[in-house]
């Protein structure tokens, strides 16, 4: 290589790609005419510090001199170059982990060097789009089987940092989403710490619904601390509500996520490694995974629940995990609130024990706060609910709930959004049906999550009797295009919540 | 939707990303906040005339004012726009294809109609890399059913124009590539036209091989023609060697060739699709296929090669094509040069009968050309090989290949690359073994196809004599940094040419 010639000065584009790390160089400029570099050429860009791939995008207009490279903001930061920088530029050596991704690809079964190899490369940054689309497509739909999963939560653990907590017992719960509303764990972890047990919570924001707990979460208090600050918390009031992405806990699960939010799928083994290598690398030694199923929740059947209840239990034995999965009724929404302020409000009402709270997201945090109970082995078997409830109906849990809130640097109170419109029934009857994927698209449609307050409250149940024009729902936005937006599809869809 | 506020000057940024659409909108635009958009949001861009769907890159530079955008170059071609232009944005209507895709990622058999709503949107460009990317894998590795391939292969027939000569018989040929040199369908052209047939020949570039049929005949002439060039040339000399994507036929295989060669995979239901729906497109009703088996060949068993025949027939007949499937010999690269112009040389030896003119590719040229005249029925079986022989020696065929790259706008002589490298026998002994992707490998580092002229000049043949310091090839490339990098895998790999 002549390095001398390959050497171009940075200048800030601002170009924000996400994850994926993109080059801009002219395509008259003396790198791209020696190499032989052109469009879509994956090439590495180093400085005195480090290096990294990226996938160049040609340019031809004069927002770059031929002697300056641009850069998207994912690959400036993990270059940390300034203005004026040198960046040397060079031919990709190739990638070898991709030799495993064409194997699976064509069906062939991975070990955990594999596995490893292609973790470690995802986190490296080393995979365009293109690459971590074909992975996660190749590990969908029953291509995994049990040991590939344990092989790739294994090898997603070992990728980032891994929490130690010095206690003997930390317990952890999840949700198998697909259930509007069922913002169920952080009353869980107010419980469990008002308890005494250890519960180092980190979420994730939504993959493909309105909210994920780290969304809702972040309307009461922070949720983006260090590992020595979520350290801090838990030291303090033994339990926490934190983001996972910052704390570098499985980071091959965060750039995954994104892809199949674009792709809009889930496929059974990258959620098992993308739940339980989380939590292991949490420290996590007990966990409870609770199951939604119903005809519109992610996971349909009961067969398909005891299925992946089999799955997870099994891969949590391979990687050290005390596993118990509970399949809970998965028909309609949970709360009324669907949201993160929305459901925010609604976890409040339950800590709170005010009267209008939600019974049926108050029952179900109790269920599973009561099995981590159970599973911890602290209480006889039987007894976890009730000691569960009475931790609710005391007060200790709010109190618990409100110091930990404090702990990660604020409490705030829910505000709703300006724009709102009602929903009212067109007839009489009896309600039959809640589509919870339609209802959750709306959800989005309006604004959720990116808009905080944005979403739908909820005024009626499954069964419940309506009369014409009685409030189904409220339509929350933060701007008048989101409401409208979601009234457009609200008004094409008439199946939304069927009642005859 | 407030159509007025979501208006936005267009500015030239000049981004080159292949097919992708990709808009930069600045983050702090009114659009952006009043719609909710954020990085790799896909939004709909609509001026008077058309509209397409992108994704969004958010920028925080001043390469755009706030009420500016910019646009991929591909997606600024499709808009067709100029500087100040205005140009509308809004929300994405759900791509509905995309969920088919989604049910194919899930093992699900799709119907014609998922498969033609699949392919519609991706020649709209409704596709972000990440989806094509999902589709091409969830279609990989055996996932489609022979129907499941004849329904693509319709859709893919149906996307674009199909081309009719007004003639009974329209004859072609394929290879299914990874036998490195082995360019013989210019031969096979020049030969069946000055027999008479009509062969209106269009090829792809070279997908993960370095050289394609048109990246090789656009050494010697015009490989790029309008529809209505093509047909002059082939009405004047019955004959072309012309690019396939130009002539928009199947113009999603286009799309899907450049994720197919970012993975460096080609599976078997894409690949009978791509074949045989730019055949069908193109108007040809009787086809000769050339299967190349060899252990380091595309396809490495007879059993493979015989599946693949099997089913490139029965797809053939669902298309409405006479589609004959040949097994060849594939454990070696075929004549002399590996890359664009070094074939293009092997070419011209073949057809001016040139004493040095490689017998290998000449025999093979001469079984597919006789296997064509075969096929349309106009000499009797087994006379099809003697009756191209007689067509080659007599100058015949070299004279109707000169007469077709005039009528496609030029013939041009080939010129060898600057920079070139002996590769010596390090020892003596029998050449036991030519691994077939290393070679190729080689030679597209060197800089093939994108440099005409780099590439490999073989020198040796299976189970010829080697004494040390014999000359095995030439290493040729149009720039030191290329040909060192070539030379640096070479010094790497001591198994691309085994001596014993």
């Amino acid at each position: 290589m002549e390095e001398n010639s390959n050497i171009l000065k940075y200048k800030h584009l601002g170009i924000y790609t996400q994850n994926e790390n993109v080059v801009y160089m002219r395509e008259d400029c003396h790198v791209c005419i020696s190499e032989g570099f052109e469009a879509l050429t994956r090439i590495r860009i180093s400085n005195a510090n480090t290096s990294i791939v990226a996938s160049l995008n040609v340019l031809n207009s004069d927002i770059l001199l031929p002697n300056e490279i641009g850069l998207s903001d994912a690959a400036a930061k993990k270059l940390n170059v300034s203005p004026n920088d040198t960046l040397y530029v060079s031919h990709l050596e190739p990638i070898e982990s991709l030799s495993h991704v064409r194997a699976k690809i064509y069906n062939k079964k991975l070990d955990y060097k594999a596995y490893n190899n292609i973790i470690t490369d995802i986190v490296e940054g080393d995979y365009s789009n293109i690459h971590l689309s074909a992975f996660i497509t190749a590990c969908a739909g029953d291509r995994m089987d049990i040991n590939e999963i344990s092989d790739l939560t294994k090898a997603m653990i070992a990728s980032g940092k891994q929490l130690n907590w010095n206690k003997e017992i930390v317990v952890d719960k999840h949700c198998i989403g697909g259930l509007p509303g069922n913002r169920t764990t952080p009353l869980v972890v107010a419980i469990v710490a008002a308890y005494g047990l250890t519960m180092p919570k980190t979420s994730s924001r939504a993959i493909t619904s309105p909210a994920g707990t780290a969304d809702t979460m972040e309307v009461l208090t922070n949720v983006t601390l260090s590992s020595e600050e979520i350290k801090a918390v838990v030291e303090k009031e033994g339990g926490c509500f934190v983001w996972g992405g910052t704390a570098q806990l499985s980071p091959a699960d965060d750039v995954l996520i994104k892809i199949e939010k674009a792709l809009d799928i889930d496929s059974e083994g990258q959620l098992i490694a993308s739940v339980l290598s989380k939590k292991a690398a949490a420290g996590s030694t007990h966990v409870v995974i609770d199951i939604p199923v119903g005809e519109t929740a992610k996971v349909r059947s009961t067969e398909m629940a005891e299925k992946l209840k089999n799955h997870m239990e099994t891969v949590g034995t391979a990687v050290g995990l005390n596993v118990k999965v509970v399949v809970t009724d998965g028909t309609q929404p949970v709360g009324r609130g669907i949201g993160p302020t929305l459901e925010a409000i609604d976890i409040l009402k339950v800590l709170k024990n005010e009267a209008d709270a939600p019974i049926d997201l108050m029952e179900r945090a109790l269920l599973l706060a009561g099995e981590l109970i159970e599973l911890s082995g602290k209480v006889e078997k039987g007894k976890g609910t009730e000691t569960a409830k009475e931790l609710l109906t005391s007060g200790q849990a709010y109190e618990k709930f409100l110091a930990i809130c404090k702990a990660q640097g604020r409490f705030s109170k829910p505000v709703l959004a300006r724009y709102k419109i009602e929903i009212r029934a067109e007839k009489s009857g009896s309600l039959k049906r809640i589509d919870n994927r339609k209802i959750a698209k709306l959800a989005k449609l309006s604004g959720a999550p990116q808009s905080k307050s944005a979403g739908i409250l909820l005024n009626v149940h499954l069964n419940d009797k309506i009369e014409k024009d009685d409030l189904l729902f409220t339509l929350f936005a933060e701007s008048q295009g989101e409401l409208n937006y979601a009234l457009e599809y609200k008004n094409s869809h008439n199946d939304i919540i069927t009642i005859k």
